[in-house]
C-alpha cells in the first residue's frame, strides 16, 4: 500500500477510536490493531499518538481552508446560516478534538501554537464575513470594528462549544440540535440585522439540512 | 487523621495535579504519594478516580450553591460584573475540569447525568437573574422569555469556555482577560440594556478585580 494511504487509513481509524473513546485511552497499539496493520508499520509513518493528532488537526484546517473559501464573497443571511451549519457538520466529525481541545492544547505546545495561530486566523476571517454583511446591508453599521470583532468571538466559542454543551443534554432529533443553535446565534446578531435582513432569517432556517448527526 | 481531613486532603492533592497535567495523565498512584498516604488509604476513601473526579465536581456545585444565593434579589449591572468575575474565579480554580468536562461527562455516565442536571438547573437560576433584571429596568423586555433564555445560554457557553479560548491566545495580563471577557458579555447584552443600565456599566468594570489569575 503507498505511505500515503496507509497514513490515511491510520487517520481514519484513530478519528473512529478517538471520537468514540477519547484520544486519551485509545494507545498506538488498537489504532495499528484496528487498521490491520503492525505496531513497527505505525511507529514508521506517525512516531507518537500527538503526530496522529497533529495531522487530524492539519485535515481540519486544510477542510476550513477549502469549504471557507471567500465567504466574504457571499455575504448573505443565507449563506451565514450555511457556514453555520457547515462548521458544526466538521466539528462533529472532529468531535473528540473540540471535546479534548483545551487538555490537547495544554498538553502539546506544537499543537498550542498551531490551533492558537489558526483560531485567529480564522476569527480575523470570520470578521471579514462579518464586515461583508456590514458593507451589504444585512448587519447594521456596528459601534465599532472591535464591538463587531467581539460578536465574532462570541459567535466562535459558541459554535466550537455548541455540541458539547448539547451533549450534556438528552437531545431527540439533529434537526432540533442544529436549528436551536441557530436560534441562539441568531438571537445573538438579532438587534444588529437590519429590518431587512431579519425579514430573511425565516428563510435561511431552510438552508440548515442538519442530516449529519446520529439518531 | 480523621477520614473527612484525609479526603480534603486527597481532592486538593488531586485538583493540582489534575490542573496540571489533566486527569487523564494522573494516577492514582501518584495522588497518594503526593498526599503522603498509601495506596491503600486513597482506595479506602476514593474508590476510583473518577470517584475523586465526581467528589471535586460535588465542590464546584456546592460552591456555586453558595456563592450564587439569590442572586435575583441583587438585580444590578454591578452585580452581574460580580457573578462573571466569580463564575471565572471558580473556573479558574477547577481549571482541568472545565478544560475535560466534554470528555469527563462522555466517559462517565454518572458523571453527565450530574453535570446535566446542575447545569440545567443553573440556567434556570440564571435566568430568574435575568428576568429580576427585566423587573429591575436594567434590561428590556425581551421578545420572550425563549429569547432571554437564549440569551443566557450563550452567556454560559462563553463563560464556561473563555478561559479555555484565551489560553489558545498570548495574554499578558491577568486583569485584561477578565476585562476583555467581561467587554464580550457586554457587547452581547449591549442592545438589550436600557439606557440608564448602559449608563452604569462603566462603573461596572471597577467591580472587577481580577486578582486570581497567576502572572
Amino acid at each position: 500500500m503507498a505511505s500515503r494511504d496507509t497514513k490515511g487509513l491510520i487517520k481514519t481509524a484513530a478519528l473512529t477510536l478517538f471520537n468514540e473513546h477519547s484520544s486519551g485511552n485509545i494507545s498506538a497499539n488498537s489504532i495499528a490493531e484496528h487498521c490491520g496493520i503492525s505496531k513497527g508499520n505505525l511507529h514508521y509513518h506517525y512516531r507518537t499518538k500527538t503526530e496522529i493528532v497533529e495531522a487530524l488537526f492539519d485535515d481540519i484546517v486544510a477542510e476550513m481552508a477549502v469549504s471557507w473559501w471567500h465567504d466574504e464573497n457571499q455575504p448573505t443571511v443565507l449563506h451565514m446560516a450555511e457556514m453555520f451549519e457547515r462548521q458544526l457538520e466538521l466539528i462533529w466529525r472532529y468531535r473528540f478534538f473540540y471535546r479534548e481541545m483545551a487538555t490537547l492544547v495544554h498538553q502539546s505546545p506544537e499543537l498550542h501554537r498551531r490551533v492558537g495561530a489558526h483560531t485567529e486566523a480564522r476569527i480575523e476571517k470570520v470578521l471579514e464575513f462579518f464586515e461583508a454583511l456590514v458593507g451589504a446591508g444585512v448587519i447594521k453599521k456596528p459601534r465599532s470594528r472591535e464591538s463587531l470583532r467581539y460578536l465574532v468571538v462570541i459567535s466562535w466559542i459558541f459554535s466550537d462549544n455548541w455540541l458539547n454543551f448539547i451533549e450534556l443534554q438528552d437531545h431527540s432529533e439533529n434537526a432540533e440540535v442544529i436549528n436551536t443553535g441557530y436560534d441562539v446565534i441568531v438571537e445573538l446578531l438579532y438587534p444588529y440585522l437590519t429590518e431587512a435582513a431579519r425579514a430573511e432569517i425565516y428563510d435561511s432556517y431552510e438552508a440548515i439540512t442538519a442530516n449529519f448527526l446520529p439518531r
